[in-house]
């Protein structure tokens, strides 16, 4: 098995190739909205929901090609919700990812069509026919619909709408928690469910079997998404933006509740602690395959950036 | 055959009553982005799209669930794209079908989200597993693939940032035919092509055959697509704000590039026929079924709102 910093660099090389060859070139009509789409997609960010999604399809043994558009119709899902995450009307955010935010860089009509075209964009990926062997089209037809669910209004655009208007407001603990399984914790869960979605099977031909993985799978997926989040906040709290590559402190200054707010910086790293343990845990009764999603949920808690 | 004002009642009353029923409900959480996007979809509208779906059908002898979601799939789109192009960064547009537009009657983060939710929720819909026979899962890959094409940034969203760049500059016929064919047009072709995609075939089992009926269909939606667009700049002319239910004489006041402005009134209603007739020419070869599409051409090319 690759070493695990090999593996992450060489999906992370293969997801911004394909992303560039997806995405229409600067020539294409109209040229504004194209280079606007290129310049929030490429060129940065860490692409964990696309390890997600090829750590997830190591244990169902799936093929590349199906984990590619997968990985990269998650990453244009989340580079869309970025871009309007940052308009004025939402977060107002000037910086990401290091450079000025889309609507800053070019204006906001084009940063909300950018925005919109990505999303499109993720699906037409995504229902590429034959993409699965033509066998299994039902099965991809399952993976474009879970990846619609989990960004619609009961998934990541309805955390969005609980986030902004938790804005002063002090939330309880449960509250907090079902904000992040909705904003950021949908979308982690679908890249791990595409991930299984792309391979054969995670237990054989045995549908109860298959179930009881699958449903174990979105447990571990559900820990760390919320791992992901809590690592987030705790990292808003102590890091600079310079690191970050966005505004640092940005929850504390517009009085979001994080889980730092709610439980102190101490406590939210104990739980950290304890979301990763819970997803390890998930993972043990995988017969293989487990170890890269295990190595991966490390690299998601100890993460500087 | 029924009477066309009859088929045009029940097709728009049974996609109203499934937009209602695939909408989530005012009480699933956030409350207030349910309200926001059942606002903007429901109650209002022709509803021209979904009865393209219905009537290309019929061409197709496509049963009734596909091709209820396939409408409802591409009503969902054309419901995000009218939220968003009426946002202020945008046409900056209070009236919409009557009433305010949905950032007024909300807020603008709220109308964003909304938009965005919607255009998830009509992927969620159409890649439903089973909703086409399981036998013809490539074929539903190919509508939701179709759709996705569209609405992005070689279809819809692309032909609004064209729109919003021609703003005070004169375009030339062929750049304005380019604009519509992607703003408006793309999701009209759409809405003919899953509405045949629904059926078993367009001219039974020769591939050969069923290419060239696809293609004289799709030369039959781009000049309908491009017919509406003509009678819509007609009737933003003509019309006033009440019987249109959005802001009339608009594209003059903001100097936008329209059929009549390039045209004048006369000629833009010369071409508008000339487009019917090429409309009705291209449903000529088909045996059985293009009534229904020549009525709807009628309707969109008579109607008066």
């Amino acid at each position: 098995m690759t070493d695990f910093s090999a593996w992450m660099i060489s999906v992370q090389q293969d997801v911004e190739k394909h992303l560039d060859t997806i995405l229409p070139g600067r020539e294409a009509i109209p040229h504004n909205l194209h280079e606007a789409m290129r310049y929030s997609v490429l060129g940065g960010g860490k692409r964990v929901r696309a390890l997600l999604v090829f750590a997830a399809g190591e244990l169902a043994e799936a093929a590349p090609p199906p984990l590619l558009a997968s990985a990269v119709a998650v990453e244009l899902i989340h580079a869309y919700s970025l871009i309007h995450d940052d308009l004025p009307c939402m977060d107002d955010d000037a910086l990401r990812r290091g450079r000025p935010s889309c609507h800053v860089a070019f204006d906001e009509a084009t940063a909300l069509l950018a925005g919109d075209a990505l999303q499109s964009l993720a699906f037409e990926c995504l229902a590429k026919p034959g993409l699965f062997d033509s066998s299994r089209s039902a099965r991809q037809l399952q993976a474009v619909r879970a990846l619609a669910h989990a960004s619609g209004s009961l998934g990541m655009a309805g955390g969005q709408a609980v986030d902004l208007a938790a804005v002063g407001k002090t939330l309880t603990r449960p509250e907090l928690e079902l904000m992040h399984a909705m904003k950021t914790g949908a979308l982690i869960r679908a890249a791990i469910r595409l991930g299984a979605l792309c391979g054969k099977s995670l237990s054989g031909e045995d549908n109860l079997k298959e179930t009881g993985a699958f449903n174990r799978l979105d447990h571990f997926a559900n820990r760390v998404g919320l791992l992901f989040q809590v690592v987030d906040d705790i990292l808003d709290c102590t890091e600079k933006s310079a690191t970050l590559g966005k505004t640092a402190g940005k929850d504390n200054a517009t009085a979001k509740p994080t889980y730092v707010s709610l439980l102190g910086l101490d406590e939210a790293r104990r739980y950290a602690d304890e979301l990763r343990q819970e997803a390890r845990l998930a993972l043990t009764r995988f017969d293989k395959g487990g170890q890269r999603l295990t190595e991966l949920t490390d690299f998601i808690c100890d993460r500087r950036f």
